[in-house]
């Protein structure tokens, strides 16, 4: 498995990429990284780890995708950035992963303009894995495509309930559309037509129809559907009220404590984590012709092994071949 | 101050409305409550209470809008429901205001189609306050209106000042506009058009720009105007968020304690009470010319009685007068 890694994307880039590498590589023989980025830099770094071994190379970009930039104009002014860099190589066949913590933006639009999508799908989309009552479920899309089409939230349900079945191991994932209302005919023009693609289809055997915003932490459905611009709102809101509430309980709880203290702070540190780690180590880009991992901007060295080892899953569970296959048989039902 | 209030509507109805309506009136002398819903069941429900004063009357209606109903089917079949009389009654100037625990977008359809719009507003729209990390922020609209316009979300900027300002006691309220990235350009045609107008508007001295879903509970701005879809998701999974982490979170602090889990026990009911509790009573759906204050479906006699209060508030604080002198006056700055 050869993956690209944008070591120049994230908030603690680039050391976090270069250690996460490392640790990647020596936990997985079969594992060849290739660090895109400054290369002096990145060879300083990588010395400074003492792993030296062929399985990590470095390959040279020139500037990255900053976390503030605007991606589009970012790529323009910088067509060898690391970003750019990593899927140039994974559009030559040189690697078969790109996996980044830089700029979410710069990594979807550096990904679209080389076309390399899946055949049969018309639009990529981010699938994010959120913590339910009842386990987990699979948001899609959350922000790779905020103007889509009802196909395109489609395919999605489909991306979404393979993803949930290859990644999470549910055998036949519910699928669900976000929606203001749970009646059928609620909402807007995208999410009807969308409904009835969905419900007319071979999926609508797993189909629950409608679910609501509070459906989605209550677990309603192993897959929820919507377009990008509300799947990437719903995301960032989630973050922001999480850490919100963690930070007020905490404070509010052990404020009333005495002596048993430090038993709940260690409680609220394990309930932090839990919320902090993901195994997959990132979110993909569903629909390409290759794998993209895009991990959190503040990802450490360990959600970047983690990212590196989900790419390499991602591949031996076959997720892209089943979506081919779904999309190009007539959509035959999942499980 | 006479208020109609859909005595039908709510998880708990009738019961909590008239509860909530006589203690409402006790605590105010000018108040005026109209129950409206189920004549006989109504006057044995008030009777009950031993409450017996002129300050509360009964008008009769036939049905009303189930909380899963589809709120037009529900309307052309049940023309006098009780939330339709409601509105019928504001129409006739019967009453100043109309208050429902009941079906959301029952209330909202009836309302619209009385067409009894402030002078200058194109669509009325739902603002709440919810709590954030610096205190308070209104979101506006939470799913009046699912397929706005950009110069509606001009409007729902003025509005939801102009409610920060009145009802929250924000002297300058700064106003953000719900996208998906910070910089200028981002997101969707909708957002950028509204962008535009707002920028150019004087209301930019207090426009912050794009805030991203995270920024809604960091409390990066006073005021954050979405369309209807993407605030109702957001209202709805903020809601479903909050509960599941206060359940996963007390339950696991819970069982690491001892001697000490009553403080505990305590803090956590503290908390949750602080998330149920609102203020204001209900939402209000504001650019209406009267008041109408939607509360949640779970509102108990507190809560009706809240926003039988809040009614009054609004009135008192000459809402509405502001929002037409605004939108009329070439739009002045607020504050």
């Amino acid at each position: 498995m050869r993956i690209a890694l944008d070591a120049m994307g994230g908030d603690d880039a680039p050391g976090v990429n270069v250690d996460g590498a490392v640790a990647a590589a020596q936990a997985n023989p079969d594992l060849q990284v290739t660090l895109v980025g400054d290369q002096p830099q990145l060879e300083t770094l990588l010395d400074a780890t003492g792993f030296s071994s062929p399985q990590i190379t470095v390959h040279a970009a020139d500037g990255f995708v900053g976390m503030d930039e605007k991606p589009t104009d970012a790529l323009r002014k910088k067509p060898q950035s690391s970003i750019a860099v990593c899927w140039q190589l994974m559009a030559n066949r040189e690697v078969d992963a790109v996996v980044s913590a830089g700029n979410t933006g710069g990594v979807v639009a550096a990904g679209l303009r080389t076309r390399l999508f899946l055949s049969g799908v018309k639009r990529p989309g981010i699938a994010v894995v959120l913590p339910t009552r009842r386990g987990r479920a699979v948001l899609m899309d959350v922000g790779a495509n905020p103007a889509a089409r009802a196909e395109h939230l489609y395919q999605y349900a489909w991306m979404g309930s393979i993803f949930a079945r290859e990644m999470l191991g549910v055998e036949t994932p519910s699928v669900g559309l976000m929606n203001i209302g749970s009646e059928e005919g609620k909402g807007v023009d995208l999410v009807r037509e969308a409904h009835g693609l969905i419900a007319g289809s071979s999926l609508s055997n797993h189909y629950i129809g409608n679910v609501e915003g509070r459906g989605l932490y209550t677990g309603d459905a192993d897959v929820i559907i919507c377009e990008g611009f509300v799947g990437n709102v719903v995301l960032k809101v989630s973050e922001g009220m999480a850490a919100m509430m963690m930070d007020m309980i905490s404070r509010e709880v052990m404020d009333c404590l005495d002596a048993e203290k430090p038993n709940a702070a260690q409680a609220f540190r394990t309930i932090g984590k839990r919320y902090e780690y993901n195994e997959i180590g990132g979110a993909p880009l569903l629909g390409i012709d290759g794998i993209c991992l895009i991990c959190h901007g503040s990802s450490d060295a360990r959600s970047i092994a983690n990212a590196l080892r989900g790419a390499t899953t991602l591949r031996d569970r076959h997720v892209n071949t089943h979506i081919v296959e779904s999309l190009a048989n007539g959509c035959p039902t999942p499980g």
